[in-house]
């Protein structure tokens, strides 16, 4: 960390502050420039409390210097994560496309919309079962039952399955149905359920929230990551702005920066981050040109009966033509769409 | 509901407009206007989803009428809210001071702020035991040892003791020992955590999510008071803007609106909003003068050794000056500060 | 505007509000619903000040229907508006990039540059010679010197120019140099210097306010295009967030946004968006995936000598690259570069 | 300055830095940290540009240690700065309001708010002439018509006024007219502007640019000092955030933030950064507890009437008890409101 001096401070106050940083047991490197003094201090990697020196009298600021994450840093682990998933590779050179609805809302909507999203050439099916939702007055989601009928659904088509947790002790039920457990934008800072999420073996697909800097979004990843597991994707889903003409502002610089400060796999939701339909393929394809490992994409049979999200989500014939033109993107920047699961759709689970 | 048609919208997307809107049992009312036709949607009050319209041919955009909370409006509720805790009235017109470190550190160092914030003035000791933190690497809490350290505090000196939950299993077991449970900006949006606060026999003092609108802040308070608990205090405590001089930017905007929009007491927290303590105490003032009912502030009993918050916790005898002007505020506005408990100090305790 | 009343409103203060609708030769139309009544106010489209009935009694708020801008609006004009410049085709399925230093520095230097853009296949060059600096100590700009260093290299390369003007006063003598005048970000409210823009037969570059909203963003051009000049180009360089691991957040969502309110072409700056030159080229990529007209990228010859915004500068050779993966792009979305102006190094300029 | 090498930066990439520092005569200090290695720069205070840092290779940051900032500085200059104003000391102990309507919209019109202003005890009068309108259709000021009726009602009452300049060019003719020059939000950053009215003998009144942070704030103001006019006022008037109940977000932080940093003289306009009546008063209140010098306040005598801003502005009778009740605050804290000037309304000109 470096501590900054005021313009005036005394020599008795850099003392001070040196006198304290030994007392840490830390080292202190003074260099007196033509305003400030700027003491550097030096340790063996343990956290130091900054509160400690930022009140003590002659202190203008205090700057960490060492990132807080390391386990999701890329300096420390330079190779790309890559999480296998029946098949799937993510994070390799593959692109690979998630669809499906908001939520779960009945064993017909569902099966539909897995051999439909199947059928267009996604990789893995999504839907909520456990709902997060703004208003306590709002279909809530089916519970257990949704993760039944998408385990059926994964039967059916052979694509593995997202669905989200909303609290620790849903997890463990969770993890026996799901492929991926998704982790919402509310509760990107939910301590208790990263670290439960931490203790699973399921590999997590963490929503950055929506006022989350990215060194948050590392350092929440970091939880789960330094309870076990190492398989963490990182989805942009849009941040919170001024800006009210799209429901988030897609915040397409993460992309190329999550990939330069960390080894884990990069997802874009562009249903989220634009909440309308008509911008989905657009935020698509300028997801994948930005360097987006993966997309996951509101889907739904019938959009204008959804239950929730009907405005963002996509009809079965566009997301297709989405998966058309995120193919022609990936092999504009050299990448390449997943080859999609080859089981056959099993047509008895249908009747 | 209004639904606003574009330029140019045709007859035939109009009439489908007003077919969907009867076959929801719901009443269509046209506005012609020059450049557009507005449908206004009526109906019985049951919620509507919004999505269905929003997607449909000839349709730019739709606006709600209604607010989404009810228990939590004033429309429907003119009254102000009191919350009555141990002779304390909040929501009155009396302001009340609650004070305390960030965190339960040791018996001692507890003990210590709570004589002192009692001395001081203050009507309400915080503190807490689970803490949830930005790093998977700091100081989480004391756990349940911390809570019986404020249970024994409040034995000491009278004071009732408020204290964070992170998770609802936590819910029970600290509403054995707490006064008043916070729930955190972090899980402003965790619902089932509102959930469990919901049915608990406690008031809640709900602090805001760093990006949340007025709007998400009083749904979340609409959580707990739709699941039976009438007693939820709302808590100012910054909002995460572009402004980096200070942690947050207060949003003292946010209080007199609050005091409007409805009958909960509202609480401003200057030092999480600020983030330094030289601003704590005329953002303090300037929170009461606005129209705050009271005050949660961070005192320490030595902040130089502070295991977290150190850089925005009082000093007792500032947290004391603070109450003073707090106090001279309260009378310019037509207020008073609270008479605070009459308890004795139970000096056994300090043994 | 549609004139939201509280809940409990009297029929007195509705009475009231519809005869000072009638005062203003509006008509009224009272939609009664189940809690709030609703009055929508249609006129022949003279604007209304909303400010008369925001605070009457009893109303709740009052929300707009039309949209400010007219000229700007793709509802009014569906067809693209293309820009011719020196053959190339702004606007049309064409994709344009432009290329340069932040300032003119020098002779030598913009020489240097220009032969440099028009060797990696760029369309136009940029250069400040009048520079808004947010330091008073900074380097301000070469002034006349810098636009005639212009012309000149315009002379040697064939390329069009732009520059920037950051007065009223000064926007005729830049218009006798430049053949784009650009409005930069922080003066994309200085109404003069629009409308003396407006006013101006050079087509403008106007780029987005780092707090303007799209709506904002509109009302600027639309004050251009009201004072007679239709040939105005948005460009997107990023808004101001919470986030600061770049420079600024590219709000990519206002592409398609754009595309979709309005006819004029729409163009991406990568360079201030991200602030760092690493990041410059994916960003360039999902800029035309997401559906933008052109880009314009600041180049340097040697970005670590630039008296500005050496940071985000590329170096020919990666200007070059950058070229040809927005090439690559480009076709896979149907559409193509540019091709670039024919006209030769005029090699004498050089010596 | 301090340059932040990445983890694993080899002893090459650290010696080209240092060359580099020291080619540009500034000195280098290199603290070797368990992590990292960290190069401190000093100089002679000359600006250096730390673009050319940034990009070279094994730099993972820069960071200035320097506030950017000198003649603002309250570091350099630690008495407050105080204008004299008509007998109106602003800057001292005492605290004045000013108030008036956003635009002069007719003689009789501003002269009737300047005898409710002066009857309310107000000190100064406001009123635009020019008027940088957000849409090119609204009603855009009286021009120097309006000025020669601000002069008027100065006249009248013995108020000072003040007005907007939007213009470099207008910047002579408004100084002999005004007594304070106010530069709005939209042109925080019009540097021309600035740079006139740091040339004109007339005191300013710099309001903050809706997403400018402080320090831009003060580099504005820096700009105006530069070119030595030292009488600056700085006016918060409300930052765009994400909130959108209240037209801006009031950053009241920014007070206490600003009286820390700077010497100048702080201003808070609660018209503006609330952008409703309602909320007016408890923001002044608010404003002055948290150590603001003065208020500007938006009065006009018939709102409902108003041409802009009729939301926002108060009925002089409402205006009168504001001031009541600042006073009540300003005595809370040891402070005055400014005693009003003297002379007597020249009854003559009314009629």
């Amino acid at each position: 960390m470096m501590i900054i001096m005021k313009t005036g401070a005394t020599q008795e106050e850099i003392d001070n502050i040196v006198a304290r940083v030994k007392s840490n047991k830390l080292n202190a490197h003074l260099i007196t420039g033509e305003e400030r003094t700027v003491i550097g201090v030096v340790g063996d990697g343990r956290p130091v409390e900054q509160g400690q020196f930022v009140r003590m009298p002659g202190v203008d600021q205090v700057t960490p210097i060492s990132r807080p994450y390391k386990l999701a840093s890329r300096e420390f682990h330079p190779k790309n994560t890559i999480i296998q998933l029946n098949g799937l590779e993510i994070g390799s050179d593959q692109i690979f496309v998630i669809g499906g609805p908001c939520a779960v809302e009945s064993r017909s909507q569902l099966l539909d919309a897995a051999v439909k999203i199947k059928e267009a050439g996604g990789h893995a099916l999504r839907g909520g079962a456990f709902k997060p939702r703004t208003s306590p007055y709002s279909f809530q989601g089916m519970g257990e039952e949704g993760l039944k009928i998408l385990a059926e659904a994964r039967e059916l088509t052979g694509l593995p399955i997202i669905t989200e947790a909303t609290s620790p002790d849903l997890v463990p039920m969770i993890s026996e149905y799901t492929d991926v457990i998704q982790i919402g934008a509310r509760n990107m800072q939910n301590y208790a359920l990263l670290q439960a999420v931490g203790k699973s073996n399921r590999p997590a697909l963490l929503k950055r929230g929506m006022s989350a800097t990215i060194n948050d979004f590392l350092m929440a990843a970091e939880y789960i990551l330094s309870k076990g597991n190492p398989n963490v994707m990182l989805c942009e889903r849009g941040i919170r702005t001024f800006e009210t003409a799209t429901r988030n502002t897609t915040d397409i610089n993460a992309i190329p920066v999550l990939k330069s400060l960390t080894h884990l796999p990069v997802v874009l939701d562009p249903s989220h981050s634009t909440g309308h339909w008509e911008y989905v393929t657009s935020l698509a394809r300028a997801g994948i040109a930005a360097g987006a490992d993966g997309l996951i994409i509101e889907v739904h049979p019938n959009p204008i009966e959804a239950l929730s999200d009907g405005a963002q989500s996509l009809k079965p014939k566009r997301f297709k033509e989405l998966i058309e033109q995120v193919d022609a993107i990936s092999k504009a920047i050299g990448r390449d769409l997943a080859s999609i699961p080859t089981k056959a759709i099993n047509s008895e689970i249908m009747q």
